[in-house]
């Protein structure tokens, strides 16, 4: 039976390979987007991204565990809803508004989480880990604006062009 | 070649989909926390997904397509780590925490979707639609917040108690 210690590694795991699937995801999201502000975007959390890693594995360190990810069916769902669009839209506006809202789906699948993190490290007795943590929540927040703001701005317009 | 009106159809179905799948994971939600607060949160949502399945039912007949869903993974990977946190986690407020965890990655997953459906739906000269739809939209952020407020307020502290 699990402790509330054994939860908080088991969803640090998920994250940690939830961020390694995403700096493989966010380079073929870049490649394809025509818009060149969503392309950017994409290229720039994808450098978020890494960050993110490094400061679990820091995280890790912080709670005397080995950095391991664990099989995370929610991303990887959202993955493949991605790919999938790719490969079945030509239009180079409507595939850039399906790699923008595959893009906040994935955002808001670490949001919740990595809110799930902090709250649970202060929990456990781990502050530290939780100011860590909730850095990153705030650069996912921030890529979530940034994408809705992108959508409003420019490409929905031109998809229906 | 998919077209933007069948990107707005598919996601539809995707979360249509989801709404099912949360009315038969609710239930067992609210069986299994321990709070009383938490409990009626599950119960109550149950009856606004319920009407969000309504809703969805209408906004298929105002684009003239009919009402199905479409397998979405990504909610079947957070149902199914709720029920392996149900099965591995006997104390009652760490299961209670993660249940809220399970309850708010559902949340996010639809705040994401409902939230490109609404930007979608305009786009496609649907302005009604996007009305019906940002009224469950709202409701899903409230039902995130309100699992924040009680996991601040009470069941997180029991969790280490």
């Amino acid at each position: 039976m699990k402790t509330m210690d054994q939860l908080f590694t088991d969803l640090m795991q998920d994250v940690y390979y939830a961020e390694k699937e995403l700096t493989k995801a966010l380079p073929k999201m870049a490649k394809e987007a025509e818009d060149s502000e969503l392309k950017k975007a994409f290229t720039d959390h994808l450098k978020e991204t890494e960050g993110h890693i490094k400061r679990l594995d820091k995280a890790f360190e912080m709670i005397g565990k080995p950095a391991k990810g664990k099989k995370c069916d929610a991303i990887l769902g959202i993955i493949a809803e991605c790919e999938h669009v790719i490969k079945e839209v030509d239009d180079d506006q409507t595939l850039d508004a399906g790699l923008i809202a595959s893009g906040q789906a994935a955002e808001h699948y670490e949001i919740a989480r990595y809110g799930t993190l902090c709250a649970w490290a202060k929990l456990i007795g781990k502050p530290q880990v939780a100011k860590l943590l909730h850095e990153t929540l705030e650069e996912e927040k921030k890529a979530d604006a940034l994408l809705s703001k992108i959508a409003e701005r420019s490409v929905n317009q031109h998809a229906v062009a």
